[in-house]
């Protein structure tokens, strides 16, 4: 398991040059959760608290990984693209941060699966919360779209 | 005037550690409009397009860098915080990108400042366009408060 976060970690890293500076941590990846941790220091703003622009791409971040994970074993390769963000920013953050994704519903899973099935594209709406020593910071909500490769 | 987009850039770097990592140049920094350019290598993401928690970051910037411009004559110390913000991701990314923020009108600027001066703290809408290529490749919004200093 800890090869996995390791592995999922390297490719987020490797891939999206940003999650490396901002220092993310895998903590959980499965297709029950992603929990992926920042650190303070790297993303910091002028008033020592969490630069809000951080804060969103960890929880863009983590909800992409969420689908990717959910979507590996779909049988032809797909796009994943967020087409829409909402942020509530609840609290400053003056401490290192989690955000932590979990699947919708299994209803709502089974009627984007079966759309992507039908028409090789379909629309999800993903939700993650942001938490800093366990109090509940913010809170991301995320539009995404899978897209089959032969789609345009 | 160069000086002064110099001095803004160097501010954004020096306290936002995160706006030096995604390689923002400020293009244009007064009341009227705010311009940040980043560059599409350090933004890149898997798909070789720019990973959306780089667009939102640098709009959330755009939108702050406009308002604590516009508050510089403010005759006390303030917060100024980002507590929603919506993103459209429209088109893909796939060169370096502005995102330019303009003040609302006068109207709700002068509801804005009139509200600041008497209650000490005031909410307002602020707009930006992702822009690459001269084409709109993005539509952010995002709800920031200012807040006095004696306040909590």
């Amino acid at each position: 398991m800890q090869k996995d976060l390791a592995e999922v970690e390297r490719y987020l890293h490797d891939h999206i040059p940003m999650s490396k500076h901002m220092g993310i941590v895998v903590e959980r990846a499965d297709e029950s959760c992603v929990v992926l941790l920042a650190p303070l220091e790297p993303n910091i703003n002028h008033r020592e608290t969490v630069f809000g622009g951080s804060a969103s791409a960890v929880a863009i971040l983590s909800a992409w990984t969420l689908l990717h994970l959910k979507l590996q074993s779909h049988p032809s390769p797909l796009r994943l693209v967020i087409q829409k963000s909402w942020v509530h920013f609840l609290e400053p953050i003056h401490a290192d941060f989690r955000t932590i994704c979990r699947p919708p519903g299994a209803e709502e899973w089974a009627r984007f699966s079966q759309t992507l099935r039908k028409r090789g594209r379909a629309r999800i709406l993903l939700e993650a919360r942001m938490e800093c020593e366990d109090t509940l910071v913010g809170t991301f909500r995320g539009d995404y779209v899978a897209i089959g490769r032969d789609l345009p």
